[in-house]
């Protein structure tokens, strides 16, 4: 039962800064209000650790990184991780560029995160050091599916043990996995797709998660994933003749703000492996 | 009867150029060309000083400010002053960080501002030096109330006046001053709270509202929050069951489109002490 | 009829490097995802060569330029060049700063565009070296109407031969040409400049279309342009009373999402010259 999670967001209010891409910000902040946190953006070197501080939580996007974003993740996560706060890190792209690739493995290396949401594309990336991104989304060869859905847990499970994070694996079936355990979730729906930054929303919403929830990381990071793709399909329930990605965008944000309890708990599908 | 100062923003297109954040740009320009304005964003120092020339009013807004931005704002708000234009601080996170602080309080030494706009602990903290900003978001114990507006009014006068500028501080009550005289309006609904930007939307507006009306400043400063406020109520009237903040940010942009005249004359709601 | 170069974008999934500004750039993005292209952004100049050599097209926008950005807009169209890909180029506020109007020309001499799209203004400050550009909204005095029409016919037909490259200049009346023909369309609607953005939004597309259809380019980029003015028109007939700007930007979206190949035949108002 996940609804307790979300509960523990409304209740607490969590600050999260995020340092995430000018594509989807906007979305993120929004997702971040309609979960029951707060959203704080701030990428400058100079600012983000004063920032970081007066935070519970740090959500790292990758989207549109430049040196001096990427110089001011480092510093950021270095304090977040020194004041014990939650990281998330999204490391979009991963694989579709050197640049990209390089700077999540290295965060990777210098940063304890709590947690790592990203599609199974640029999940593989970090755990071979290549991958076969197509662009920001998943290649289809990479996709979890029911067929591989043994293979894929294996993968997961022997990656967040490795990294010891909480790996999340978002796509047509979700995979969350401290190492031991693995959620497989089966909300959501394809549509979602067809809309940018359902990624980079689901990011800033599990950070928030993750630090109303600390002492169940593994359960606030999937209650986060389930609430995204409940959303998803709530939000889909109210779409008309005429609508498209752009209604369909607002309608799953509108659907997270009217998130309660019971009906998180009533339309969670997953199960644990 | 305040509805006069949106017609001459309708009237007289004012062109302003905004260096605002990247998190709620999109709903800033939106906003500007649903009051009767149009917006241009410009943050490249080399671009910056022609921008603000062809432009009648100029925006900032430290949201994400970064060095390179900075920059620009001090260029770009000295080339305004020598042209006469309106110009407008918002001074996002104020309080929250040593370099959105010393950037504010920079700006108001070597910038002439016609109004500043933001939160109470922003204001507090320009005011003071120090304040207790909670992220972007003002500090519960600051608030504007109906049990400490004696006391708000007297602070805003007295801050107005050494300033020597239009200080705007929104909240549940909103408050206006130029130092003699301050509209005290309850428009607006606490669920505006849970959609990102309202107040970068504002201040957008209500340098069109300057710039449209130069030789009412106070006024037009004070119907730009109304017409903020009041689209708030009227956008929270069309909201049906499954809504949420995303599609109440599209209802809110919506009534600012359609405000006219003599919807704002008779929903503004406020009183000048 | 133009009804099959959407169903092209819609079979191969053009994936379109974007250099483009912070303002518009989620609705680009959700665009391109609605005419069945992918979008991916990035800026940085480390990052733009290995991206855009992934993907198959490259839309370049200068609304919110930097130095970064314009180093990063000649790597990546050097590379997109080298590689065959379809380059687009968008000169947002040519002719309102010196900044910007340099830099568009200096990418026409460095970079082979197969398209450029701009408004009235900027297309002839492009043209003459000089224009009048009000902003980045194009000037009154330039518009193409129903009595210049010849002329602008005449114009653009010559500038498109010089530059060797397709020209489309959109506005209430849309051309596009390719130094030999010339399309008129007359989709659209007028509210749309209420909207920020749509001209974004229709570079990204025409990028894709672009992509999907390289054997017959100006046929591509018209249907481009009657998809967004007849995604306009589609749009607004969903309006409903209270509905503003902001509905409005959803609605053209999708029905941007909803164009089939029917649609767009029946739906498309041109004439070629």
């Amino acid at each position: 039962m996940l609804g307790k999670y979300i509960e523990e967001v409304r209740n607490n209010t969590p600050l999260v800064h995020n340092i995430t891409n000018y594509v989807t910000v906007n979305d993120v902040a929004n997702v971040l209000l309609a979960c029951g946190g707060s959203p704080i953006m701030s990428d400058e070197p100079e600012d983000v650790e004063d920032i970081t501080s007066i935070c519970q939580g740090l959500n790292i996007n990758i989207g549109t990184l430049n040196k001096r974003t990427i110089e001011s993740m480092f510093i950021a996560g270095k304090r977040a991780n020194k004041l014990g706060h939650m990281v998330l890190l999204d490391p979009v792209g991963a694989g579709a560029s050197t640049l990209r690739t390089n700077t999540a493995v290295e965060l990777m290396k210098k940063i304890k995160f709590n947690a790592i949401r990203g599609n199974i594309s640029e999940i593989k990336t970090l755990a071979y050091g290549s991958g076969t991104t197509k662009g920001v989304d998943a290649d289809v060869a990479d996709a979890v599916t029911e067929e591989n859905l043994e293979n894929s847990i294996k993968f997961i499970k022997e990656f967040a043990k490795k990294s010891e994070t909480i790996i999340a694996i978002t796509g047509a079936i979700d995979l969350v996995s401290d190492g031991k355990r693995c959620f497989v979730i089966r909300n959501g729906r394809p549509e979602m797709g067809k809309i940018t930054g359902t990624g980079c929303q689901l990011s800033g919403m599990m950070t928030a998660f993750l630090v109303a929830n600390p002492n169940e990381q593994l359960e606030a990071a999937a209650a986060a994933v389930c609430t995204m793709g409940l959303a998803g399909e709530i939000g889909w329930s109210y779409m008309k003749e005429g609508d498209g990605n752009s209604t369909y965008r607002n309608r799953i944000i509108d659907a997270i703000y009217n998130m309660d309890k019971e009906t998180l708990d009533k339309g969670a599908k997953y199960e644990i492996r």
